[in-house]
């Protein structure tokens, strides 16, 4: 169901700050960054292998990942799996008792449809799924 | 430098109920299963695409899993990438500014020479390196 890790999403309070570390020390190269205004953030998404780092900064605090940051500091946030068939994959999911934060597919960054599922179902860890747009 | 990511590191409370999960409601094989006496952790691995999920059971609560798990709950914990001359990245990362948790490679879990890298120079992100043995 889940094929491969696309990206593990990471929240930063300084960006610029995150993206030299990452280009300078890890020697990752910026595929993309851009501004969604829908989940409140600017993203920006680094090349390592066959995926990404996706590092996020909120637009305001009182965003989901604004609210993050203040509860928990900046560090891992989420991990997107990409799937084959996002709307099976969602009725599978709610099928086996998942809680699901999306229960259709919305769009998200990069030109994807993504959907969220609850941490409370997944031991913890914000799950994002996605599928080539 | 980070050549790829080798797997992501979750902190579990039930580990057989999150190998339930990961092998039932997302579709993924344990690849491996190991006490890590030094680590103070069963570590379970899950493959998925070229990457895995490394479940995190702790051994007791004074471990750093352990405490991690009382501070912060079950989630995600830790980021490992797959590095050629881990001695070599070590020394990079340190001249670089970059504050180390293991000056020196030691023996992980599944065979690897790895090292920590601490989350207080890599914005949050508990990082380990890995090299195939």
């Amino acid at each position: 169901m889940f094929a491969r890790v696309d990206h593990i999403g990471v929240a930063v309070e300084d960006l610029d700050a995150a993206i030299a570390l990452h280009e300078e020390a890890y020697g990752m190269a910026v595929a993309h960054r851009e501004v969604v205004e829908e989940q409140g953030v600017e993203a920006v998404l680094l090349d390592v292998g066959e995926n990404h780092v996706e590092l996020l900064r909120p637009l305001d605090s009182e965003t989901p990942v604004g609210r993050f940051l203040s509860k928990r500091g900046p560090g891992l946030h989420h991990l997107c799996f990409e799937v084959e068939g996002l709307e099976r994959t969602l009725a599978a999911l709610q099928a086996a008792g998942v809680r699901l934060i999306d229960a259709a597919p919305r769009q998200g960054a990069h030109g994807r449809r993504i959907a969220f599922v609850h941490p409370e179902s997944c031991g913890g860890v914000l799950i994002e799924l996605s599928e080539r747009g």
